[in-house]
């Protein structure tokens, strides 16, 4: 079945979540958001392109900042409302300069930082 | 500093999405949301319990197919409008029977399955 960004379900706003998880080490980075344009930017491109909602504009990530994502396998769930993309990450995904935007734990209760900026 | 899920951002319907991830195997095995009242029940029971938008109530993940998911850790993103929890799941975490939600990929511009059901 060829596959249609149309298809998949979006919300009001037209968006759906894409995760993105490193290859190799497995490592969960970031969640972000992708409208269909989006999707069929980063699918013709190799880049991750999300969809800023603050900007309101396309946010091919580590256009600024050099820490570009490559899309190695784009992966959609059961019901079609989330994305999952296995990417090649450059540096830092997070923009605190961590590797990935998941760094706080709860622990005991507590919130504790289990991750330190990328030297 | 202790943690409090009222901090947290969620959306319109006072949701914020969570990711699981499976211990060991690194696997991503699904999204689903949670409201302030199913992280804390989840903490408290540490069994994932997420928010059914489709029933509105409380969603303990496998009380009637015994898929049960025990948390291990919850991990909280630097926005703090996403969850990712490290956890442990009994047999399949996707409702069709296959160990992940993440059964379809995109490859060359078309759908395929690339996960079976669990035995």
């Amino acid at each position: 079945m060829s596959f249609d960004p149309e298809t998949l379900t979006y919300d009001k706003a037209g968006l759906i979540p894409c995760i993105a998880q490193e290859v190799g080490t497995g490592e969960v980075l970031m969640m972000a958001w992708m409208n269909a344009a989006s999707i069929r930017r980063t699918l013709e491109t190799g880049r991750m392109t999300y969809w800023s909602r603050s900007r309101g504009a396309f946010w091919a990530k580590g256009e600024t900042s050099g820490h570009v994502q490559t899309l190695v396998e784009l992966r959609i769930d059961c019901d079609r409302d989330c994305l999952l993309a296995f990417v090649e990450q450059v540096g830092p995904a997070c923009h605190t300069g961590r590797k990935s935007c998941f760094y706080t734990s709860v622990r005991d209760g507590a919130e504790v930082e289990v991750m330190a900026p990328m030297g």
